[in-house]
């Protein structure tokens, strides 16, 4: 699986151009638009229970991000996941800083009963407390921290298949290395780079792109989520180095990374991403 | 009028700098704000009910965008609206992913109803669905395969100048060549580049830039409608070209598109301007 | 004082990463958690109410930005405000178009009655409305014109420092020069370049970046006020020398800004500072 699994993901994801609905914070909806339309899918943003559904059913994937939350995007949330899940469409769950507050902490937990999701991505803290149900990063984006290092990853590993096991999803630990996993194995990806840390929702913007891939692969999460990360980590990397090369900053960072998303190719995935079975 | 319609549009909205004032959604918002600038207005964003119409009192414009509606925006359009009419100031519509839900359907009907609009900009779908009033489109987005081929121009010219026709207002169809409609007269308008697509919130940013040029031309949204389009066309076809050259993605585009019409003159629209009329 | 300000600022600033809570409006919530990020802190966006005291309470300063306000996050800015003042975390306050609605102007003055503000940040309009406690500009970014002349200097001067006096806050003053206003003494930065004025969210960037210092200097907010208006500005100065160079426009100046805050070092704000006291 390992050899074919980079074969024509953004082939078929730009050919057959999906939907995706996001129902995501403020903050970087316009990123997440952006990097959908980079990899070859719709963006559809839409947060308002009343057409949530709605929109959900006329799309291809539903991806549900928590930053910025509030009880009335959650309403649009819960109906969406819902419907999507009844019309067996792939539902993705960013639970951002579900550690820094009670009330995020209780919308997740709702959010896991009442919803069946394909993949679910956060860093370490988001994982670590989706898994024991208490929080423990500090504040929203706290957990770089935790996923950095390194030294946990067993512990890291550890809890992504534990929490895939309890939620049938796969789970996406993003870090330094990181940990796709499903309930009895594990892939370590090596691609990205530090600096990403840097730009305000490279997170979200990976669960909008592995929404995509769901979306033209909704009976593989595993192959999506592992595209996706692929895709965003080797861009990181891309840009990275023409940041170093030109002495730019972290705005140019990010101008690079989605540049190279929207000129990335399968051969070029296949080639750099660093994926190894556990 | 072909011949002096590209004159003193850039200088008299630099000399002018009015206030434009948005009601719009949270995806593209910045982008709107930033090109209103970028073009010699000042973008007033205020979405809330309870200011609404006082703030359009002190703008020269206002622009009314559905993108990620709610009740609570509805309600500060629909005063806001009104209020600018009661005060003679051009008030624009973009109804975006007006086919993607009922709600999103029923909320332009309300608004076609209680305002009286100088200009409605849309892709072929959502002019399509305000013409007919029913949905066609699958998602919000969902529009540019029918703005894109070009085969049934014939269908989205008539189909402009009957919604011209029925709402006074005039028409921007948005596609691989504009429409630019009255009740008896129709312009194409052939600048612009499919990469455009690439960049979420083009049609967002065009509808907030022909509402700084209604803004100075309060009696001519023709003029309007058609400066504004010649002006983002050609900035896309500028950016396009930078990209190419210097082998950058979508990212690249939006910046160079921004950048060109911050530099945009007047002498360089009458040059490149691609205007026919019917 | 003025021989030492400048150092160790950007170093401690990175060394502490500290947390900044921001309750910010959506037209620039995304720069400013760029912004942040890019000067060494951690972004903490949250604006619901029910968890907002909760999230403040896991932060090292909160930045309030009455930009876009509406009730609900009024009321997530009052709760947080006073759980700060409690655990006497610096709070910021950026009165964005104060002078623009009844509405807003209501607002600022509950806020300032309720929250004792480490540093309040805004242009001639605004600290003007907020000090005289009626509006004066006509729309949200109307004041330009106000701290762009030069001419009303003196009685910016004045202003500042009563409304200092009044508030006990630091008062950042921006315009062509920053008056950087206690109740007693009033310096004076001339950095910085007109061109900042066409990036929608220069003003809500510095606040924030004003914030991430108060975060690691909480007893020296004068200290971080400068700090921070400096490095705005000094990098506004080295991105309008690049888009200059490079022939580019507004977007690129917004990217090159953002890269220089991100190479930002004590060294060059030392250098390159225009600081002089009254």
């Amino acid at each position: 699986m390992v050899h074919t699994i980079f074969e024509e993901n953004f082939r078929r994801l730009r050919e057959r151009a999906p939907h995706v609905h996001c129902i995501t914070n403020y903050v970087t909806a316009n990123d997440c638009a952006n990097i959908l339309l980079a990899c070859g899918a719709y963006p559809v943003m839409a947060d308002f229970w009343e057409e949530a559904e709605e929109i959900t059913a006329g799309c291809d994937a539903l991806v549900i991000n928590l930053g910025t939350l509030n009880d009335n995007r959650l309403s649009a949330m819960i109906r969406a996941g819902k419907r999507a899940n009844a019309l067996r469409l792939p539902v993705l769950l960013d639970p951002v800083g579900v550690g820094a507050s009670a009330y995020r902490l209780k919308a997740a937990f709702r959010l896991l009963e009442e919803i069946d999701f394909s993949v679910i991505r956060g860093n370490l803290s988001e994982i670590k407390t989706l898994y024991k149900g208490t929080g423990s990063s500090k504040g929203v984006d706290a957990a770089q921290e935790d996923g950095g290092t390194g030294t946990n990853q067993e512990e890291a590993c550890f809890t992504a298949k534990e929490l895939a096991g309890k939620t049938g999803a796969v789970i996406v630990l993003t870090g330094e290395t990181d940990i796709i996993a499903e309930k009895e194995r594990v892939f370590y990806l090596r691609n990205g780079h530090a600096s990403m840390c840097k730009i305000a929702g490279t997170g979200c913007m990976l669960t909008a792109v592995i929404g995509a891939f769901c979306a033209v692969f909704p009976e593989e999460p595993l192959r999506a989520a592992i595209a996706g990360a692929a895709a965003m980590g080797i861009s990181g990397e891309i840009a990275y180095e023409k940041i170093m090369e030109r002495k730019e900053g972290t705005a140019s960072l990010k101008i690079h990374l989605m540049d190279s998303i929207s000129n990335m190719e399968d051969e070029r995935l296949k080639e750099r991403a660093l994926l190894t079975k556990n």
